[in-house]
């Protein structure tokens, strides 16, 4: 039978849980000594390996005056440690095939890569000197700031990329989670070394740091692994801390909203954005709104693609997402068209929300659980989404549903559970964002 | 022992012809009456299942007033058939949560669905229809003309798009290979939809048409759902045409080269290509060229990526990269960067390539025989890159070598093979083209 494996016990240190997946996949939890937790998930089978190593501050967590230095941070990591140049950390990866890369979201960093099960070793070995022995060297910190400054370019050319972000920040204004995870080209010229090496003293320590493994492995070895790379690398298991707590779910959020922004750009498409105040990641209601999204926006078949694209030949790409944070969430529609037709595209997407509020078929709700069933299970061949899932789960929803169960909260969503969730999304004060030729 | 899978008997019809691979995964071509060439990979333990259909005909085929055609044609084929509406195709594949897409390339264009593998039978039937039956309405037709006006203005909005297609058709200009696989605006707004049928019923015949998959599979199972599929599509599949040849790579190549091209645009960043001729896909060379690359731009560990990334900080993005066609091809280095730093970008690739022709070392010939032997592997377990393997092999190589034969061959590269290769990249006359704003 399915059952949630409780990371609510984040505190319980020294335990050691196990939940059975389908297909023979094992889930183990265990938090090593220091308050360091570790999560892998054993896949018969499978020949590659996915490892990350979480620590569960980003962007949200900096300053204003320091905005983006979780992201510079990432960065400092690959440009060495005591014991490798950034070209031997490179190398390591490289002369096994393994893909290597971080990620640094609003509510986490993630260091991660995806090896032969055979190298898994090094991948923790090199992984865990990053961690915990970055060397954060003034000449490297110069160089790399050219290289961000680069990546904020790349997204400020990017119109998607621009529209986005604007409309986050319009959703949750004045809200840390509204600012960009880069930070801007002002302050990432003017940010110092100290600045981001605070960063790195105070939230890179074990009882911060999450270890989430999935593929051909074995949970105690990668355990031991870990241990061995951390304490190599320097840092006190010895004492028993416990594992910092989760975010607060109901922290109040103060946030405005601001309701119209537009970029005017030469552009030959202009990106549409409506959408509103989403739902925390931990809402009882997660389930609903992933049926939701998918009758909605989520595939060809969805209502989006087909009232907008296919009948209408307005636009090649459009959907709609969530995206949840700990304690609130953003949730949007998203569509590109030609500048003429703007003001209809965004009329046609708030006409669709407002339709799913007023009922869906049967056939809608079938399909919607069988896509989102059939996307799960497809997922389930790549470590790195399974990898991901453990830490998310450990991070933020305190929970981890087995494949099983996440499937049977699937099935049991209704047709009533959908509209009264597009009711209450449609009810909501929205956002408009438009990137692109605004005309007059 | 690993051996390649004569796929030159293309014309055997009614050939039988098998391989084991690595990890106990069978690979089996058959010629089914009427020509068409089904080739499968059986997986041991795969749960999902990846099916193409491939015809051999791109944008290269088409005639300049006619260019974008083939693309057009593939968007036209989700848009319904005599059994099913534009809708009903999509939510086939996504009730059952699949992937559904196609690509159309300059020399084939290809319709895949990725599902579990008890989906398989569905997937085959779906996409038979649409290879069979399109509907090709004029309504419809109308309509996906502006989704693709869409599709291309989003292309036009992407500089870095927008460089790459200018640097093809800058290396093979004046030749088919050269033009834009979606066409132009002016084009698209103009081409008929006879133009379009005509394609369809010159080129979608069963001696064109190619079958792939790859996953949880059986090979006389795929053969016969393939059979069914395409006689109840109205294909006549009783006489025993030969499969169509391939292209001839040795036909002479009639283009020029543009040795500079300059597209001002308002960026932030400016997108720089440097590159030259290429080789032809069945080029002896060709494992050479992939260690070749691993070694000046595949990588964190890369020649290019040290140099201009990691040393000098002026890059975000930089690679080098090969586009092979059937007789012919083109070879470049890409990054992206501040527009003061343009010239000093391409400068250092020139550089960097110049460095190769001088020498490697044993560890850089090493590190990039292991990437790729890592990567190879680590791609096994995805069953979309196995069913496109297999079809490109049939379509263009005209052989499949196992993956043991392919790292056998990597693993024979030598560091004068990568010089000599090197040398004679950097003796051929250069294409350089940016993006981006160009001064004065």
């Amino acid at each position: 039978m399915p059952h949630a494996l409780p990371l609510v016990s984040a505190q319980s240190i020294g335990a050691h849980l196990a939940v059975e997946q389908d297909h023979g996949a094992v889930i183990r939890r265990s938090v090593l000594p220091g308050g360091v937790r570790v999560l892998t998930e054993q896949i018969p089978g499978m020949r590659s390996a996915t490892v990350g190593a979480w620590v569960g501050v980003g962007s949200r967590d900096e300053t204003p005056e320091h905005a983006g230095s979780t992201h510079f941070l990432e960065h400092l990591l690959f440009k060495g440690t005591q014991r490798r140049s950034a070209q031997d950390i490179a190398v390591a990866f490289d002369r096994v095939g393994g893909e290597s890369n971080a990620m640094t979201g609003k509510e986490f960093t993630c260091y991660y890569a995806r090896v032969i099960d055979q190298d898994l070793p090094l991948a923790i070995d090199v992984i865990g000197d990053m961690v915990t022995s970055a060397r954060l060297d003034d000449a490297d910190f110069e160089m790399e700031r050219g290289v961000i400054l680069e990546e904020l370019a790349m997204s400020e050319d990017d119109p998607g990329d621009v529209a986005h972000e604007r409309f986050t920040e319009a959703v949750l204004h004045g809200h840390p989670l509204g600012r960009p995870i880069g930070g801007t080209p002002e302050i990432i010229r003017a940010v110092t070394r100290d600045a981001v090496e605070d960063h790195y003293r105070q939230h890179y320590v074990p009882e911060g740091l999450i270890v989430t493994a999935a593929g051909g492995l074995d949970h105690d070895t990668v355990c031991a692994l870990v241990t061995e790379a951390l304490i190599r690398g320097g840092w006190d298991l010895t004492d028993d801390r416990a594992p910092l707590e989760r975010r607060d779910p109901l922290a109040p959020v103060e946030a405005s909203l601001v309701p119209q922004v537009r970029v005017n750009r030469d552009l030959e498409q202009t990106h549409v954005l409506l959408g509103t105040r989403g739902f925390r990641a931990t809402d009882e209601r997660r389930s609903v709104l992933g049926v939701s999204n998918a009758i909605l926006g989520g595939g060809m078949s969805s209502r989006l693609f087909q009232e907008i694209r296919e009948k209408r030949g307005l636009t090649y790409g459009v959907y709609s997402f969530g995206a949840p944070s700990a304690d609130t969430g953003v949730w949007g529609m998203y569509a590109a068209c030609n500048p003429a037709n703007a003001d209809e595209v965004e009329r046609l997407l708030g006409t669709e929300l407002e339709r799913l509020a007023e009922g869906i078929t049967a056939e809608e709700l079938e399909r919607a659980q069988g896509q989102i069933a059939g996307t799960t299970v497809l997922r389930l061949e790549d470590s790195y989404s399974r990898m991901s899932r453990l830490g998310k789960a450990e991070l933020v929803q305190g929970e981890l549903w087995s494949i099983g169960e996440s499937l049977d909260r699937v099935r049991a969503v209704t047709a009533d559970d959908v509209v009264a969730l597009a009711a209450d999304l449609a009810s909501r004060e929205r956002v408009s964002v438009r990137v692109g030729q605004l005309g007059e």
